[in-house]
């Protein structure tokens, strides 16, 4: 916004022409009407056109039967693209998933019986592996034992801590260096730039087919060198690659930037979908989160493509279990009033997270552009994964991968964990169903789990900060909601630790009783999760249907709820940003946001030129000449020029693309006669009188928009917002009792705001 | 839309001035900017209102601690109005569901030893009650074994027969006529016209206190009167009538029909949770299906709105099972691929029955307006009534209330299942556990049902055609999944018998051997309910995340998913409109829809003046006289005047209310001094250059506004239904190089785009 960008990705647009709207079935020069790169695209004429493209299939429909079905295959496009969609970006989550399951395993040994099988797979397949040491196998192999033979000891474990660093760098190493030489676009999470994007706005290349195969690739790497990072962002940009890649099949969305975004909406949809398994979640988190256009017809086929995706996941069963999500839970307690408190506090909790995360995590992208820190991207991710792997490797929470670790935390412990933290005293005369187990008292697995949790807590807040926003692909999904599930997950058992010893508590007495079940730790790290994952991106409905799909029950909606709802007010009365927009203001993407704008400025304090600049720069409708009309397309940089009717009366008719123009003039030079310098050029519809001795006039008519859009130099500002906003336009001229007197660009609305805000920073706290 | 609305419910709006956007800080006459009763609000003025509102409040809350606090109070009043609605149509919805209960059983006896007891309640509390006959105890006594002693023979029969059908009569005569004298907007299912007051229309009293008592009343009286209708709608109904009695307490809302929209939107959330326990399901229908500006702040809202009506919900428990859904049910097999072929059979039934109903209930309602039927709303009621429950009692699946009918077909047959549903012959020697039974022969009493399932299936069909869109409250929610159920375990049970009987054909080899159970008649019902609810309705999103949050598993989406689209699909293919846009059509109110408009008119062609009328009327800015003016108003019946320049120029300059332009004249006219018939009055700044002798003219400026929205005369049309539709304007001028020619009022795009469509009925069917 302030011109701080990276230079990749600074907005250029000065002042972008309209469209002209009824033109565009003849299409008279090659080109006309495509935009930019880093322009903006104007939403109205992009409508217009498919109207007018759907118009003429409609007529032509009904010329024979052959037109007839090519009408009906255009009307059947939208499903198919999305059926494509969801099949791919489904395809390419389990392939993921496969991968990173093994190459996680690398890092500290090897399936002997057969290379390409992960940990988990060599031991299940193994005919000595027994119920109780499920994770031991003869076939699977330690690097330490392979190399030297042996298997314990400070050697083994030394070479094992080693190669796991090795392994680590290796990936990340591999993974940043593809990404710098082969798709630069590949880095981060892509959703500030999905939403940049489905807001109107033309980055070439970031959405294409090299993109697509480096961002897989890496993903993979970065995911499996033990960094604190997720899938589950980049997930969206794969699959909204996906998504501009079958575009390019159906002319209906690749020549349409409109209706490209609303595939684009449904295949981010598609995206989150098979990130956790949530299909409704995917839907409502397009629609919460990162769509700017989402007309009804989107959430039909975002529906569509989610489903068809979450289902080509579940065929390819990564996971092995059958399940569609994530992490797949099942609890036997319900929950009781009491525990809102605690949730609550999981709330505030994860608000202060976010808060301190997004301020934190934007001062160190904003140092890392600002200083020589920038230059040096590969080194970078080399020093982050050195430390993460260094201090990850000693924690047993922090050693394996990070959704691991939260599947684990979620669980609730039955009789048959043989986790660490389920390390309880059992009653050795216990007799009830192995679902239902009684309170019991910690056991001395749980308090080291306990220690080891808290400095997992520590170390992933602290590295998370300086991970997100390294130049490889980096989601912030499951670090965020691994720091809440460790918070919750330590909450929980303290409050369950609380209820054994002190039933007799007011707190406890009504609903937890000796012998009774009564608090599920591992509902507290799901909140938990909620809340962090909520204060860092500000989902509140996406979230706890995300959520609830995982659980797959409405028994913990309302702690959920409670936390999501909680955490958001906490982290907004900090700031009302999200991470993602936090992100977009970083970068200067001329994201128009949802927000009200509540200032009391009018039309006239934005538009230009100001009081002190030059006049508008404008052609008449008959008396500009040729030459004219070159020397100011020369002298000025404007993408678009009002035409009125004469100088004096600046009645306005008009406003013509430079583009259009330019085009149109040089065409005329090449292939009409008697096209020179002098020729005056016309916008209306009869030829203006001229001396005989005047050369042939240039009719221009057909390039020139004769519907701008304007609104009256007294329009309130909050007005015009709502007008760009709910519209998409480019830009709009400022009239006074139908004189022009100026434009306002989408640029000039996005920096006034931008000045209000700095002006006034208060004012946004009551919304 | 044509005039042949009902006559208390037609639009009776000609042309609405926008509002004077700058002037309401210091609204200089009383009630200036409030609507008339079936007007149509202006979006963008009630926003800026708003924002002014904030503003004061804003810069107030500087001044002082409680002025700080005031605005504190503010900012959460939204959150309170939230709390109050969820907590009040929690509440309502908890007693409608007892009293129907209890009301619903007293049409066939009473309960002794508590006259208040529902059936199953009375019988709960016996000590007599054993588990296989948990319907029978000596407390609960059918009336003709109280009247005469003897419970069995054909006399009993007859008597609770006849006393059934007297007590169906006495109950719908008594909603009937509580509706006829009490609240006639209490009537019909409220959500077409919920929807048109969403989109900007004002009902007065639609949504008013008497509307909720009587709505809630008699709604209670209908639905336990055993006709085919629901409780959901109306909920929604009844939801909406307490957000409004709530925005009466700040006047944040009370004040602001745009504000007041937000609030309504979140209530019709909050109601379908209600209705199904379905919070989610809730927060997506009013998103999908009913509101019209749904920013992300309402999502939010409408999100703790339902969350809060659920959970008040729960605590009142009214099913007594803990259970927050209208009907739970958990299955224990899953589906296979194969089953998706009678799943889309389902959902081409949905779409059949959806096209079928539509068409036919909007046929049967017309006729009921333009004939003498319509002049018989309580005879009609009675005669409905009458056969309803003539036909209903002989048939157990009918007799029954329909909700306890849906949730028999939707469960699956246990071990301990007494059904007649579930006669099915059992392996003496089975040794599994409870759940999991093998699939089995139906018996004698699966084979009665069969044939009882299919009369009811038709009675439903063909009674509810009638009954919904009568003078009492319907909803139409229960009837169609009641019909899609019945349909569904007919085919669940018929591919459950093909199954057992040829475990050898190919269809059933992969996936069904002999012993397994693989087959879940419950889940067909499911899908054909949600198949043909999303037939009639056209919901989809929304439709499966309640049928989601009822099942509870993402298990059964996919099915669920492939039975809404096909159900889509088929009715679309039939008629885009679902029951509630037909209604809104037939009762002629102005709804703009979100379909797309594809003609090529121009802004020129709908304008008005056509080229025969008189020209547009018109106040100068400073030469029309008092007089003038008054002339102006008695002569036309326009809601507003565009002010020109001159009559020469044309040059628009702004636009003014004819009520603003009424009251400040009146005022003028009573309190200054000077001003009389021929005194000129004017709209500039300064005052016009005038003759000594003239009297002294009349300033006002400040009713004008001097922001009204302009297109050109050759914007497209589909641009300005899109302005009108996002900006929710009331009316437009249309200007041509500056100079005004004409105005577009919503009712003007209204009656062409129904114009179009007429005309070319087929161009909408390739959307």
């Amino acid at each position: 916004m302030d011109g701080d960008g990276i230079s990749s990705a600074t907005p250029t647009e000065e002042m972008n022409g309209s469209g002209n709207l009824m033109d565009f079935l003849d299409e008279p020069f090659p080109d006309v009407g495509t935009y930019e790169d880093f322009h903006t695209i104007d939403w109205l004429r992009e409508k217009s056109r498919d109207t007018d493209r759907h118009r003429k299939i409609t007529s032509k429909s009904k010329e024979s039967i052959w037109e007839f079905i090519k009408s009906l295959l255009d009307a059947w496009s939208g499903w198919v693209v999305m059926l494509l969609i969801g099949l791919l970006s489904g395809t390419l989550a389990g392939v993921i998933d496969l991968a990173v399951d093994w190459m996680t395993d690398l890092k500290e040994g090897i399936c002997l019986s057969a290379l390409w099988y992960s940990h988990e797979q060599c031991c299940w397949t193994s005919n000595e592996t027994t119920f109780d040491d499920r994770d031991k196998c003869p076939e699977w192999l330690k690097w330490a034992e392979l190399m030297t033979g042996h298997s314990e000891g400070a050697g083994a474990y030394l070479l094992n801590y080693f190669l796991y660093i090795l392994w680590a760098l290796f990936f990340s190493f591999l993974a940043v260096s593809l990404v710098r030489v082969f798709a630069p676009y590949a880095c981060g999470s892509g959703i500030p730039e999905i939403k940049t994007i489905l807001s109107g706005f033309i980055i070439r290349g970031y959405l294409g087919k090299w993109t697509l195969l480096i961002k897989t690739v890496t993903l993979v790497l970065a995911v499996s060198s033990g960094l604190s990072l997720g899938k589950e962002g980049p997930l969206v940009h794969v699959a909204c690659c996906c998504g501009n890649l079958f575009c390019s099949l159906f002319s209906k969305y690749s020549k349409n930037e409109g209706k490209r975004r609303e595939v684009l909406s449904a295949a981010a949809a598609a995206g989150v979908s098979v990130a956790f398994g949530a299909p409704i979640g995917g839907v409502l988190f397009s629609l919460e989160e990162v769509s700017y256009y989402f007309p009804l017809k989107t959430l039909w086929r975002s529906f569509f493509a989610a489903l068809v995706a979450a289902f080509t996941l579940r065929s390819i069963n990564p996971f092995g279990n059958n399940r569609l999500v994530l992490f797949y839970v099942e609890y036997h307690t319900p929950w009781y009033m009491a525990e809102l408190v605690p949730f609550i506090l999981l709330g505030v909790f994860g608000g202060l997270w976010g808060t301190l995360f997004i301020r934190a995590n934007i001062a160190w992208c904003r140092r890392r552009k600002t200083t020589q820190l920038g230059k040096y991207p590969v080194l970078e991710v080399i020093v982050v994964t050195g430390i993460t792997a260094i201090l990850a490797y000693p924690n047993p929470y922090t050693r394996r991968s990070t959704s691991e670790l939260i599947s684990e935390l979620f669980n609730d412990c039955g009789a048959l964990e043989s986790s660490q933290l389920c390390d309880y005293y059992n009653n050795p005369n216990m007799t009830r169903p192995v679902d239902d187990i009684p309170d019991r008292p910690a056991g001395p697995g749980v308090y080291t789990a306990l220690w080891q949790l808290a400095l997992a807590l520590i170390f992933k807040i602290v590295i998370t900060i300086f991970t997100f926003g390294m130049k490889i692909p980096s989601g912030l999904f499951i670090p965020s909601m691994a720091v809440g599930a460790i918070a919750g997950r330590i909450v929980g058992i303290a409050v369950e630790q609380m209820a054994y010893h002190h039933h007799d508590w007011i707190i406890f007495k009504n609903w937890c009783r000796p012998g009774a079940d009564c608090v599920t730790p591992g509902l507290y790290a799901m909140v938990g999760a909620a809340a962090c994952l909520g204060g860092v991106t500000r989902m509140t409905v996406s979230l706890v249907v995300i959520m609830f799909e995982l659980t797959g029950g409405l028994e913990y909606i309302v702690p959920l709820m409670a936390a999501a709802v909680t955490s958001k007010w906490v982290a907004d009365a900090f700031g009302k940003e999200g991470i993602y927009e936090a992100h977009i203001q970083l970068n200067g993407y001329p994201y128009l946001d949802q927000d009200e704008f509540t200032h009391r400025t009018l039309a006239t304090d934005v538009m230009r030129p100001r009081r002190s600049e030059p006049p508008l720069a404008v052609l008449t409708q008959d008396s500009t000449t040729v030459e004219d009309v070159e020397t100011l397309i020369k002298d000025t940089d404007y993408n678009g020029f009002p035409v009125v009717v004469s100088r004096e009366s600046e009645r306005l008719i008009g406003f013509v693309q430079r583009r259009d123009l330019t085009l149109a003039i040089k065409n005329a030079r090449q292939k009409q006669d008697g096209v020179v310098s002098n020729s005056v050029v016309y916008f209306t519809e009869d030829a203006p009188q001229l001396a005989p001795n005047n050369p042939q006039p240039l009719k221009l008519r057909r390039i020139l928009n004769l519907s701008p859009f304007t609104v009256t130099d007294h329009t309130p500002m909050e007005t015009v917002v709502d007008i760009f906003r709910k519209l998409g336009l480019r830009q709009c001229l400022v009239t006074r009792s139908g004189r022009l007197l100026g434009i306002i660009t989408k640029k000039d609305v996005l920096r006034h705001m931008a000045q209000m805000m700095n002006q006034d920073p208060e004012s946004i706290m009551f919304n």
